[in-house]
């Protein structure tokens, strides 16, 4: 026999009945039952029941142990009794009838428990992630992880896609998040930068005559951490394709996100589902108009609508000032609440007011509740609306889709605050009113991004997204955009892709024309001699022979999250740094010799710790 | 049709004459035939050869068009005369007739040629490595490693591991080869290290309760480039199992090996092969009587004798030379060469000698030419054989299997220093007499690796490879060793893989028990203090029910590199570094800001340079 197990303690069926096997596993929990001893043995694939009877050669051993001890043991598999099978449990039709016991490995008290996963802090969890990694959730997520990843990677050779490694220990970048360093040993003074994405070796991929790369590339940068974003390393489904259009990078990538999003859907029983169709392509220019945002939650119904002609004139509206902030250049953007005025308290519209003074420094967020107008008809008796004139309110109710027992908040403002906060509304009355679809993942691709936007700092036009996507229409759209108001109407070859409100990636037909690319640096006033010293290795890299090619990178860390229902990174991540960018388990960072800053040429600057 | 392509430079056959279609791709080749050009069209997946008759429309675009200008055409598929069918290409059945034309990209003159792959100097392909790539040699392999690394993660799933991403900001480990360090920007003073390998990482997944854990992983050494070393990062297929003997390991990982190998045996039609059965299991002192290293060559059929026995009594032999060595201690190690006497000139055997003393810094390689003797039997003229006893000869090439027109030659000195100029001397004969085995990968394990060896220098004993190795035999083994003897007698489950005398990997079943680790260190000369200080976090996470486990970690680039039959590591990478640790496509490392430095509170410390 084997000298740690005939099975694994997912594996036993009541088929197995009557066998002598051999499991090992941790001890998952014990219970006594009047002399009879039960532990639940666990590992890796699942648990399995032991029963111990008083005298038997282990029970003594098993007695004493503590729970998550290691241990292997022989047994006999029995059939449960009917009443006692338990349809849970993948072996719940068996248990073992246990006999010698051989510990392997007896634990010391412990910092945290495993059995049940109740709260515990998240310092005391991280600084021994080996025991957090032990509990059912945690241990679930991981595998997800791993499946997620095994799938992606098989739907993409499917599609036709190779994988190739890129390096980790490469330059720095002259743009984006702040770059992690290693220093040199050989060149004193220099340094290696670790990536914030392999963006330039993909494209340099494709020049070198290579075609539909994909990598789950780790990625780092520097900054801070977010519920979403660990500090220090992330992976990301990195892809380029060569030869390709807008539409070819949506048809192969597509079919890969829908995979995965339809395989893991039901995991653990959650019943979710996509829906069938292809993903919805909205303009950047209607996601802000009818979501306020560029990343639409598409489960939540609710769509803004710009209501500002309803307020031009107040000699129709009685509401001076609407009418004033639309004369400064504002709009004032409706956010319907369908059913609030009949189910919410007028609690609940003030609460969504302090909130917009509060949390998004607005100056406020107006609303009006409708009801049943005593002449029939509908009116409000809230500020905003109770001085309309009847067929101009009749109108407004119209466009809106609004009646009786319904509300309607008013954002107003300059027209990216108004939109911002609208946006931000929009979320926020969805979920309260309880109105966001349960169990679905509603993936859309956002496309037709402006190449350029008004940088109202510095007074000038500057790239909006990535100074690298092609613009649309190419050198003759560049070359015709000879006014502020025609270079902002630029569209570029730029998409994301969103699920469920949250952002998976962008993604760009890149400009692979060095003429091109000098020219849209030009109209956002940046001259040939920065782009050459900026950018001048992929520049150079273009001369000689450059296919036209695009991509997208959607971050593998935020799909598990969905998919996992986690609300933090670190849920989905093995061995996670805390907030302050340490691995509590490890120690890391920590000090290091002075010898290894001496090889390094570099010496601790601590004048600065302040 | 499409903007850029109907099918792919390797696609159109026999099957698609009449078609219009449309190919893009750089132009690889262009050649007049009185008035026609033809012109190879090449893309990831192949080539095309199109035909531009004189007045077609792209004509006078293309024949101005530098070679590796990216261009798009529409053309006609028409069947190639049989006499000119090419059958080396996959479209050499057809050819294209083109029409129009579109210039994707121009090339400007090029740094490199990509045609015909010339010789170039090493610097200006790896700065314009985007150009190098596009040669057919390199391209392959990068492909092949590609496939080959799909392959591993294949067989890895089929054998039911699962693999898990370990972090690549970490601490800074106590042993082993120099770390990368990455300065904190939160923590001053403190830094993150690069992993080695994920070997703390792997055994805490088994301690966290996962199982049959593996990574390709990216593992980073701060050491001096070699050619099977990459400065900076390498790959290795990271595995990891519980509850596991080393017979489990090799049960799981040798299907995996054999897989792959057996898999691009044939590539580009090498015609290679995996002998049948299973991988040979080497002692460790077998392998080092039998060929003096711990990775041998089988294909090499020379095996090595200790014919120390034969050389004591110097009244048999008249050769006091050798008698002296082995009074003092030392071992006589005969290495056959097989027909070397026959075939090869005395001058063959002396440039051995020489070699010996100048490449080996050894005092030389003693020989004997074997020839009939006048009088019937063997005999040899040669100093180190002339004067045996003829029955005392006759043992001797009976047991060394040798006859007339044979050839030996002899390694003396202390055991360890003769067996590594015999084992040099072994692959260097084998070489020379041309008797290495071609076209097969023999692949076998090293098992028994010694606990302890002893260390000259400190006149101690002390561990021999690693000290986490779990001792065969276990704690009564340990306590049972009560001398230095008995202790270098002691044996590890720890074990090597081999193919062809490449050291594919060590691996082990580790020591999870923290006793069995302090005594194993005890014996060693180490106090727990030491231990607890260097390794706490390892015999901590131990103290809360670990399982028994262990792995191995095979080179990827060392297995791409046998399979491409590649010299040099940076010939199966896609953007090396140099010999000297630089990227000289990307610039890296490079200078950074003053303020990037602060950030991370270090400075330079340029005293140091010198």
């Amino acid at each position: 026999m084997h000298a740690y197990r005939t099975h694994t303690c997912g594996e036993l069926r009541k088929s197995h009945v009557g066998e002598t096997v051999k499991l090992s596993g941790w001890l998952h929990r014990r219970r006594d039952h009047g002399g009879v001893m039960f532990i639940d043995l666990r590992d890796h694939y699942g648990l399995t029941q032991v029963v111990f009877n008083p005298g038997s050669p282990g029970f003594g051993t098993v007695e004493r142990l503590r729970a998550e001890s290691v241990i292997t043991l022989e047994g006999k598999v029995v059939a449960r009794d009917d009443s006692l099978v338990n349809p849970n449990l993948a072996t719940g039709e068996i248990e073992v009838v246990a006999g010698e016991v051989t510990v392997q490995s007896e634990a010391a008290e412990l910092p945290l428990p495993v059995f049940g996963e109740p709260d515990y802090p998240e310092e005391i969890r991280l600084k021994h992630r080996y025991l957090d990694l032990r509990r059912e959730t945690l241990h679930k997520n991981m595998i997800l992880r791993s499946q997620v990843i095994a799938s992606l990677r098989r739907r993409m050779l499917e599609q036709g896609f190779t994988e190739y490694q890129t390096p980790i220990l490469t330059a720095s970048s002259p743009e984006g998040a702040r770059d992690f360093l290693v220093p040199s040993r050989i060149h004193p003074g220099e340094f290696y930068a670790l990536p914030q994405a392999p963006q330039q070796f993909k494209q340099l991929l494709m020049v070198s005559g290579f075609d539909r790369y994909f990598q789950i590339a780790p990625c780092f940068r520097d900054e801070d951490a977010r519920a979403d974003r660990s500090p220090g390393e992330f992976y990301q489904l990195d892809i380029e394709m060569s030869f390709v259009t807008q539409e070819d990078v949506f048809g192969a990538i597509e079919p890969v996100m829908r995979g995965v999003f339809d395989e893991f859907a039901n995991w653990e029983g959650k019943g979710r589902r996509v829906p069938e169709g292809p993903f919805p392509r909205i303009p950047y220019a209607e996601a802000m108009a009818k979501y306020g945002s560029d990343k639409p939650d598409l489960r939540n119904p609710i769509e803004l609508a710009d209501v500002s002609d309803f307020f031009e004139d107040d000699s129709k509206t009685g509401f001076g000032i609407f009418a004033k902030i639309i004369a400064g250049g504002g709009r004032v953007i409706a956010i319907p609440a369908p059913k609030a005025a009949a189910e919410k308290s007028r609690k609940f519209f003030d609460e969504l007011d302090k909130w917009a003074k509060k949390e998004m420094q607005a100056p406020g967020l107006g609303y009006a509740r409708l009801k049943e107008a005593d002449g029939g008809g509908v009116d409000s008796q809230d500020p905003v609306l109770k001085n309309f004139e009847p067929a101009h309110l009749a109108a407004l109710l119209e466009k809106l889709g609004l009646g009786a027992g319904d509300g309607i908040f008013f954002s107003a403002g300059k027209k990216g605050d108004a939109y911002k906060l609208a946006g931000a509304a929009r979320t926020k009355i969805g979920e309260e009113l309880e109105l966001i679809e349960d169990g679905v993942f509603r993936l859309c691709w956002i496309v037709d991004f402006p190449m350029y936007e008004w940088d109202e700092e510095n007074k000038k036009i500057d790239f909006s997204h990535n100074p690298f996507s092609m613009p649309q229409g190419g050198m003759d759209a560049l070359m015709a955009a000879n006014t502020d108001e025609k270079l902002l109407e630029l569209k570029a070859y730029q998409y994301d892709i969103v699920c469920n409100g949250v952002e998976l990636s962008s993604g760009a037909i890149r400009n692979h024309s060095p003429e091109l690319m000098l020219k849209a640096f030009e109209l956002a006033g940046y001259g040939a001699d920065v782009v050459e010293t900026e950018f001048g290795g992929m520049l150079n890299a273009f001369r000689y022979g450059a296919p036209p090619h695009g991509g997208i990178a959607p971050g593998v860390d935020r799909i598990v999250m969905l998919l996992a229902d986690a609300e933090n990174i670190r849920d989905v991540t093995l061995f996670p740094m805390n907030q302050q960018a340490r691995d509590l388990m490890m120690g890391a960072p920590s000090p290091v010799d002075e010898r290894q800053l001496k090889e390094l040429n570099i010496r601790m600057a601590p004048q600065l710790k302040s």
